[in-house]
């Protein structure tokens, strides 16, 4: 496959994307980055860079308004509807967390329109740099090793399962909290120690760290009591998070909120996680 | 907890079910065993043992004919439909692969019935024992260690996710195939190196082991040509199996199927694992 | 075991250990720490607390001139010679790098000293939380996850061992340069890819983080520019360490020097470290 | 490197060995496989296949009473005095457990000699095979999965250290006997549960199975008392091992000497083993 491409907008993981296709041996068009130095003065028209490409690769978010294309290094704007206009069906248009509304626009249009961050794919490869931000948070803010620490996980979806490999990895002994009769038999299957919520207050007294991954308040004031002074709660759970904050200070209890980690520690990861996820959706469109 | 439990028929694995049974504290009467020395002449009555307990448990598999329990110690009968008329509704009846038929018919009977065979928990448990029976049998065929060798698990279900963990554990080069994006993910998040259907040809000539998990011919003729003569295939799909075994035998292909493993390699884990999965069934119930 | 120690003098690590040999259930008395809080205004004399402990236990480093013990908590003064003084035969005294003309000195005036940090099992338990240091560090700088980085470790030593060890099991690939057959033997055994030094340069290029652990100039001007431009070195190495850190910086390459890492990563560890080696002591003492 | 080798006398082993080392892209000469089919009727004269060899490979063992190479697959003898007659010092002669005797011998008559058995990295590798074979025979003897088990390592030499790492890697809980404080360190960092000698006999009751690598006399009689009726035992020293026979068959304890496994589950691999030492030696030589 080489092939030529737009990248329309975005953040620094949408210029490290560019690079990564590039380097594949595509054809690669930027547009909209034109405070980033080495971007500068590079003056093709929106039309041209979208009628040249096969593939129109838009920012994760997509839209802050649902109007303008994301765009933080650009100094004009991208209007969606413009650029709607000029792609046809032979082409492909991509972008992360796109708003349903355009989504409908487009399939009137008979645009081609594909979300990558709502592919499972993505989310599951997303889930190893959240691991990795949330260990490196642990360690920044523990006077304890992980090895050898008490760590628990709540929640077994896909960051929960993810960051109890990396903490049984590195040493730590991991607990799970889940609720399905089925994920606690993953658990045993993995060699962490099973926790069911109905226990939960049992277990908080003994451990070191907390990684919440369940976005529902689980330690509310009542189960905050049972945490050591010394333990480091970890809110992985997109807001409100499942901690009770409040609570938490009056306790005394240290909770750190960690939420957009692989594009805050691992920026290239998160663009190669991009670039794999369309990869998979123009292979799958090609078919 | 502690209560009474029948244990009706079956194999060993019933007979160590009722060991582990009482061992964590209840009273359990058996039925069904007196070929074997330790249970001989203990001469209950049917309907005593059934009306004693709460619990009633039946062997997995639960019949051969649909009319009596599988009872392959016991010198006599025992039919389904005597042991439906003894319990009532306070009574709880499990069993392992109950045909929905007499599910139905129990129900009308106002009898509640529980195929623990098909709860979720019960076959990721039975994974385990599964994985290692298909590892020992890799290590009595070949002529290398597991350590350092190549091995391709076909397929990411439950068999393939236990299977392709312990070979990581022992050190093998893992390969696992998978056709769904999202699993590919999975494995590339568990350090697995992730292969898709359609290059399955080009990794199968470096392959010193393969483990089949899918139950479809997978391994056709076409496909085996690419198998290294030294390799070892091991079919763990249930019949007939994801491997043409004519055309490996014409290939001169050591083909192994293994079926049933956990009752035959770790015959007391498939009891704990049937044990773990009653209690779970209890727990729900009793809520 | 339960006895009376005295923790004389020391930093933030020698105040946690009182902590953690008081909740063992022994009781202990602490001297030289009046600048923290909690420890102010407790007025024992030099002389009370060596003659009442069975354990008096000095600092890590002991002394900063083989004159006074190294007392950073302390607004005045604690003179070795006088601490030597109080001492008998009866008691121990124990400390972190000692120097061998105070071994001697105590010698002389039969006084039983023991260098704590000399203890093979200090050395063992202390790679762990140096590892992890190391990890943080590389996660703070770089802009790709461990999991699936090409990782090298130069040398196979203690830091060596417990820094590859961790790598894996985070999911980096990890190689590791050693010189000894032994260990190239030892790090194929544990998975890694091993690395012979005439072969380093020719894997150099694909690594994404260096950690350099031997005390040796094993990455000089000539080694370094094989080194890809994004890749981050790390090095353990007690100064000077083994990079030539002028001509990394002519080669634009971002190196760090991170040494005294227990202590900074992870204090409680470090004095948990201390306080198991200082029982081993005690254990072989009383036989 | 291409040259020229020799492979004289031996088992199985030195017959893959040779098919090993052609494949590498050397020449390579038999003597003494005349039984089996495939090399049987190739008829150069000893002097001839000793003469036009730069390398020449004996067995492992190299001799049974220190006048004939072994060679079971030889209906005649090979002579070490006449082998040794034909080499001059521009050729090395290598072989498995040779006598100090023939050692010197040969040193006396200037041919170049060396134990390949004798190198620690050979060791070292063959410990894998050996630990392979461990895990297959308490696989094969055990009623329970070794995931999930409690399993004890007496000794933490080359042996024990690749068995405790496959037995975590599968899933048991590894708990390592071992005596010096070092080792106990090692296992901590590795993540196994530490077990000192003096409180062997309160660990005992739980494990399901025990493997002994310790050639000295651990589990006496006394000792044996603790064991559980249901654990397995795995001597895997050489003999007299270290388990009391005769005790143990009184209690009615399983136990199983295991011995010479990594020619016997894993013939391939051990004679990679021998191939990758004999490169290593020939590296060494050549520098």
């Amino acid at each position: 496959m080489s092939s030529v491409f737009t990248i329309l907008g975005g953040d620094m993981r949408s210029a490290v994307l560019a690079d990564l296709i590039k380097s594949d041996g595509n054809e690669v068009m930027l547009y909209g980055f034109d405070k980033l130095k080495q971007h500068k003065g590079k003056n093709s028209s929106i039309k041209d860079v979208i009628t040249k490409a096969k593939f129109v690769i838009g920012p994760l978010p997509f839209s802050d308004d649902n109007e303008k294309i994301h765009a933080p290094f650009f100094t004009e704007e991208i209007m969606i509807e413009e650029v709607l206009k000029y792609l046809n069906e032979s082409q492909l248009f991509m972008g992360g967390k796109i708003n349903s509304r355009i989504i409908d626009k487009a399939s009137d249009q008979e645009v081609k329109i594909v979300d990558y961050f709502a592919r499972e794919e993505m989310q599951v490869l997303n889930a190893i740099p959240t691991a990795e931000g949330a260990i490196q948070t642990a360690m920044e803010e523990m006077s304890i090793t992980l090895h050898e620490s008490k760590a628990i996980v709540l929640g077994y979806g896909r960051i929960g399962k993810a960051l109890s490999k990396i903490l049984y990895g590195i040493g730590a002994n991991v607990y799970v909290e889940a609720r399905k009769y089925e994920d606690l038999a993953w658990i045993r299957n993995s060699n962490y120690s099973p926790v069911q919520l109905k226990d939960l207050k049992s277990y908080l007294p003994k451990m070191d760290v907390i990684f919440n991954t369940i976005p529902q308040m689980i330690l509310d004031k009542e189960t905050l009591k049972f945490v050591d002074k010394k333990c480091i709660i970890i809110d992985l759970a997109s807001k409100p998070g499942g901690v009770d904050k409040t609570a938490a200070e009056e306790l005394n209890l240290k909770t750190i909120s960690a939420l957009g980690l692989p594009g805050k520690v691992a920026p290239t990861t998160a663009a190669k996680v991009i670039k794999d996820t369309i990869y998979n959706i123009i292979d799958e469109w090609e078919v």
